[in-house]
């Protein structure tokens, strides 16, 4: 049994690798005409789909899933109309395929250049929502990859039904049908057996818990594209202005709570804290946030918290803000350095030198000047789409497009050039 | 004892990690005066430490080690010139660091770029060859990388003798000297605990043999620039002119036959054979090539012996040539699809059709026309520098030079917008 598993997964990702081979050189156009024929088919289909999706939420419900885990699965509400109107957008975007930067002449004639290419084989392993099927198939498939889709065992009708429609669309245009793979099963070993599929697969981008990306992370010798944490900083510069800070302070911290680029840890210069954390703290109390903060916060906003070592660093996702005077910049980036997580972190300034400085030395994979850390997001910087957010500095750091899901090949073109 | 060599091993990645802070952020004139400054120590050192190679070369022989081992770890007959000449050389490059680009301004005033930022921590893990150790340090160093450099233990005292150099240069330019570190125990448990050290290291280069690379590709969590075989192809088109395809089959398989960048497989459109391979085969002989060729070329070249099908995607490294007749250029590129390991291949043709085709399908790390395969080199493709040659997709694939030692960061300037 175990034994026939590990050869279902390995003959997925073996027609994967050949239909690879294929899809990264096909012009744009078919890869296009995918797209807007599988949204065609989408809509087409979309009651039998919804069934599908209606099955899943009931079984998950019989099952005693979590309500929220269970909202993830639906495809309604405003989902629907978002997953089939992103292939359109998918299909306006530029292909990165093909494009030679860097051309240069030896001195020996040889014409070099560097052509962005496909990576190959991507496997995506994902958890509920049933829309990544069709958007990270889409945004794979058009930067020419073949893709392993495995979805959660609580999405599986959906993802089927949804998988055999982005793969007949391939058969009606002429793509490889066999560039789009689904999984055939909800085994949990079936994530196993993928992780040691290195003789074909290129990349593994994990979508879910963190559990799950250190889980890739440490068993499977394939590259992988993690999602970890953010632990996300907002530093209030001596020259701050206190309306400004308020505002910045309270879309990081309050507009989505559970992201990665939420705010957790706020600075502030010693100079600016009596001017400006007052407004800042006002702002945050209408939304109900709990005030973690070092003794001198805790003096001037005595409804604060004190806040313990361990709140340094701390990933909440929720209404609490660790706050913390610093002596000046260089102490705010020391903080940032020790406790980050090389996320997002912005300063707020109206001090040219030190916003210079802050963007010079904070090496984090999204930095900031007066503005939200809710910007580090791959279509608010402009990639068009995002396939996730790379917490690793290898290939991708930070918000990634679909130029994150190619790779460069040297082209060298010569009259007979040898080395020796 | 174990756990005290772990404490030593966590030490040296935290000192390595804080002194990558102050690195990244230093000018390119500071790291360059290092660089500078470690060629002249080394020259003033010179007799001591080659007194300690000798050491090293001396107990290696004792030990028994084989003879081109010894032979690889001496820093005489050259090798002592170009390592202290190659610091003067990378010092003459241009910093990646620093470069902003894709600029844009966003629809809501948003300014965003990226710009180029060092990795952090770089651990090299090296075997025998103590000038890695200058070499590796001064590229990762230059690019503002720490790094943690483990030498083989068999060249312990070289590379402790160059490593006290790099560090002591580090003190004379003010450049800190954490930056640089080399491991004080030969014991190979040190490597074991430095694979788990992901919360210090941004990424590992394994430079050595093919059960190294693997050891650490799968039991590390931390991510791998492996430097694995490489399975180069010529193609002789049906075009091919005699005398090129001659020159260059021989400057890909004799110049040097260890390397990565060696021909392995001859495949030849049918079109040719006969009139391209004697002229070919002739050359070989000439230099006692074994030709394994299938059942066509050992038709046309009787001397040849037949290939086993274990011959086709084989590393010989060796005098050692497999040959096969193909149909035409879609099974040149299926084959080199199936057996080949994306290193380096080549075409050699006159037709415009073929030779683009062959660029735009073939996605190996270097493609080329009409050029020998010895040309997948740093040096060679115009990077200044070379720190190795990729075979994995992500982040760099084929030669990396400097660029391949750094990532990007977004970089967000903004006059208070909010998300919402």
């Amino acid at each position: 049994m175990a034994q026939e598993l590990r050869e279902q997964v390995e003959t997925i990702c073996r027609a994967a690798r050949e239909a690879s081979w294929t899809l990264a050189s096909l012009p744009t156009a078919t890869k296009d005409a995918w797209l807007l024929r599988t949204a065609e088919r989408l809509e087409a289909a979309r009651p039998t789909i919804l069934e599908a999706n209606e099955r899943d939420i009931e079984e998950s419900k019989a099952k005693g899933l979590a309500a929220p885990m269970v909202r993830r699965l639906s495809l309604e509400d405003g989902k629907w109309e978002n997953m089939v109107d992103g292939l359109r957008q998918v299909a306006a975007l530029r292909d990165p395929v093909g494009e030679i930067t860097d051309s240069i002449v030896r001195p020996n004639g040889l014409r070099v250049g560097r052509m962005r290419i496909p990576l190959g084989v991507i496997a995506m392993i994902y958890e509920s929502r049933p829309n990544v099927t069709v958007d990270a198939g889409a945004l794979c498939v058009k930067a020419g990859n073949a893709v392993v889709l495995r979805g959660g065992s609580e999405a599986f009708h959906s993802n089927r039904a949804l998988g055999a429609e982005l793969r007949a669309a391939a058969a009606d245009v002429g793509l490889p049908e066999d560039a789009v793979q689904t999984m055939p099963t909800t085994s949990r070993d079936a994530i196993d057996h993928l992780l040691k599929m290195d003789r074909y697969l290129n990349l593994i981008i994990p979508r879910g818990g963190s559990a799950l990306v250190r889980k890739v992370m440490h068993e499977s010798a394939i590259p992988v594209l993690a999602h970890d944490e953010g632990v996300c900083h907002v530093f209030l510069d001596a020259s701050a202005d206190a309306e400004m800070s308020a505002e910045i302070v309270r879309d990081s911290k309050i507009r989505q709570m559970a992201v990665c680029n939420a705010l957790e840890t706020l600075l502030c210069h010693r100079d600016a804290a009596r001017r400006v954390l007052p407004t800042v703290f006002k702002r945050l109390q209408e939304d109900g946030v709990e005030i973690r903060g070092c003794p001198e916060t805790c003096e001037i906003f005595p409804e604060g918290v004190p806040a313990r070592e361990a709140d340094w660093g701390e990933e909440f996702l929720d209404k609490i803000l660790a706050v913390k005077v610093v002596d000046d910049l260089d102490a705010a980036v020391d903080h940032v350095q020790r406790f980050g997580s090389e996320h997002t972190d912005v300063i707020v300034t109206n001090d040219y030198a030190a916003s210079q400085e802050w963007l010079r030395r904070v090496n984090s994979s999204t930095v900031g000047v007066n503005c939200s850390t809710a910007f580090s997001d791959g279509y608010r910087l402009g990639l068009g789409a995002e396939i996730g957010v790379s917490t690793s500095k290898l290939h991708a750091f930070g918000p990634m497009g679909l130029e994150g899901l190619t790779t460069r090949k040297f082209v060298v073109q010569g009259d007979g050039q040898l080395r020796e």
